[in-house]
């Protein structure tokens, strides 16, 4: 017997008919011995609605009442499917997110779970009753509700999963797991059996968006043992698990790509002690998200040129930003270019590996694709090149791996 | 300076536009320098979708979870209310009905309110914001959401005001008051200003369903002063008061109809000891709803007639019930009629008035009208018709208690 949370999207729940096969997947783990307590999101389009109704009463909705409002899809949905799964003959009830308590923070709109008093809930799931929770939402220490920001059920399921210290926490999406890299590109990629807390942050963040980052960051935390599976196969998924759980480990994990970002350089910056800090702390005081920083050793003319990355959407303000501080600094100018990709290969069998990086530019380079800039951390390789080569290099860069699934 | 209770029903809530007209009349009320309360509906429409889901996920849905779905309507729009009073540059937050608490009976789905905490609440008033409360909802003793029933949130309004001692309880409707009679039927029905509780209850129980009865029913034992009023026009409404407070009173408020009931008598019932309660114990075992009955003295073949009406939903059951207790009653035979009309005339004045039913039979008779059965109340006398005649009765009538506007 085990103690499993199991979660649901919004796709999983969008409609009774969809609902009724959550109950019959959820039946199926209870009939195996298991206690169960599941997650729910709301319905498909409903957040959205909800979000919709409070931006149209105010471009600046108070945050306490736009969780009141956005809090009640979930509140919906995990009626509903306490409904359907005493419907299937189980024993279940929904819990509320102040009714268990779930404590969080009271950064409305963007709370933080703090506590979640599972007394009364594990009581229950002992007497074989499933308990049904809605995600997203959490309750202040004054007594109001607050909701966890958008892709937050996720982080729900581990904070639960965590709190009754249950052995899996299997998150059911409309993907089937985590692959190598985005099928779309590559046909031949492999969807992965276990992938490290730490390669499904760094593949998460640089765009396989399957689990939201900060539900992959407390996993890690709380060494909760994460399945990704699909609501509508019986596939298995990909288990997302401790460094020490991986026994064969592979090289490379995956390839990731990010087109959201867009290139500047800093031409002719002058090579003396903080310059480089007058560059990005007025970047930084405005919020912007600096990505990719290369800076090379200064030319025979005492200046440097900086090069980084900003999000697509922050470009212009990012320029605006620079001219304004162009009397301060003194560089000669800034070009940028928002036609560029950064492509990534992840793996945390890399760390005793130095030759992943030359394996890296080496295919690229036989494809006479033009390294940009290049970052590296532990367990990632990311190089910055021209948009257009985005699906060559992945599915380059695929094989040079091994990654391809035999044909 | 006075303490008011606003409620708004589903389609003043219908979408944010009407919202913000919501939001405009209780900024002109706190303005005029009252404390308000505000009682919200769900959006016109919302409940039913809600109610769908739950039928549609169980016919027969566990009541208590039923309450977490469809509670959800008017938590949503009293957030939405409290966002739009703040953009209206009002203090204002949402107090659901767990927050308050609004304590109720565990009756889940029709609960009664047994209790209503205002300590945060008037407060909260006392500085200067305005309380939104979500009606049609509470708490039960174990920390569950309950609801109290269709149209429940009238009773909230009531029960509200009763417990914040508020000057008046202002429901706002779609239609600006309490008439004569339906203005559909009598185009010169008039809008009353004043009604007594007791009028108000004998109107909405034969068909001028305005408020709930159980909010009258409240309003009457908590002594609130009621006004009913549009929420699309700013003419004054109807109040709906005690009687100590209608100085001149009109012999008649009003005239009503009701075209939902069916007559059934039962020929050559033994007349002896015991048999008519023979005849309705069955019925009331069976939840059989029955209205009006007649019974006359026995014809000289010792037995008796019976004739009752019943809802016309009832009128086969009704006949199945009579039928299984034929042999143990030994009348001689049923008949039914479905296509009858009952018609009303209601005003706390007649109490000293024997004349009023004389008025109503002979206006009847002059236009060859034939009365079926006759019951009267204190406040009421109602007359059993064909339902054909039923547009010229109330018209009949309404002409000659002197309801008609001036034309």
């Amino acid at each position: 017997m085990a103690r499993i949370v199991m979660k649901f999207g919004g796709t999983s729940m969008a409609g009774i008919e969809r609902i009724r096969g959550v109950a019959a997947r959820v039946k199926r783990e209870v009939e195996a011995g298991n206690e169960v307590a599941v997650i729910v999101s709301a319905m498909a389009g409903e957040t959205d609605r909800l979000v919709g109704f409070c931006r149209e009463a105010s471009a600046l909705a108070d945050p306490r009442e736009y969780d009141v409002v956005v809090a009640s899809g979930e509140q919906v949905t995990s009626g509903l499917l306490a409904i359907a799964l005493q419907s299937a003959g189980l024993k279940a009830r929904s819990w509320l997110g102040w009714q268990l308590p779930i404590s969080t923070s009271d950064a409305h709109s963007s709370a933080r779970i703090q506590d979640i008093d599972t007394t009364a809930v594990l009581k229950a799931m002992a007497g074989g009753e499933v308990a049904v929770v809605p995600g997203f939402q959490g309750l202040t220490a004054d007594n109001r509700i607050t909701t966890l920001g958008r892709g937050g059920s996720d982080t729900s399921a581990v904070a639960l999963a965590a709190a009754l210290k249950a052995d899996r926490c299997d998150i059911y999406t409309d993907v089937d797991g985590v692959y190598t890299t985005d099928p779309r590109i590559v046909p031949r990629a492999r969807k992965l059996d276990r992938i490290t807390y730490e390669e499904m942050l760094e593949l998460a963040s640089v765009g396989a968006k399957v689990l939201q980052t900060r539900s992959v960051e407390l996993a890690m935390k709380e060494k909760v043992r994460v399945q990704v599976l699909s609501s509508f196969s019986d596939a298995p998924g990909t288990m997302v698990v401790d460094e020490d759980e991986i026994v064969e480990q592979e090289l490379i994990a995956g390839v990731a790509y990010n087109r959201n970002e867009a290139k500047v350089t800093v031409v002719g910056v002058p090579d003396k002690p903080g310059a480089v800090a007058a560059i990005f702390g007025p970047l930084a005081d405005a919020s912007i998200n600096v990505d990719m920083i290369v800076q090379n050793i200064a030319h025979a003319s005492k200046t440097t040129d900086v090069t980084f990355t900003v999000p697509r959407t922050e470009l212009v303000r990012s320029l605006d930003v620079l001219a304004a501080i162009k009397p301060e600094i003194g560089y000669a100018e800034v070009l940028s270019d928002d036609a560029v990709a950064k492509i990534s290969v992840v793996g945390v069998g890399m760390k005793s590996h130095a030759g992943v990086a030359v394996t890296m530019f080496k295919a690229l380079a036989d494809r006479g694709i033009n390294i940009q800039a290049i970052t590296t951390s532990e367990i990632k390789v990311s190089v910055l090149i021209a948009e257009e080569y985005t699906e060559l290099a992945v599915r380059v860069l695929h094989t040079a791996y091994g990654l391809d699934a035999a044909a």
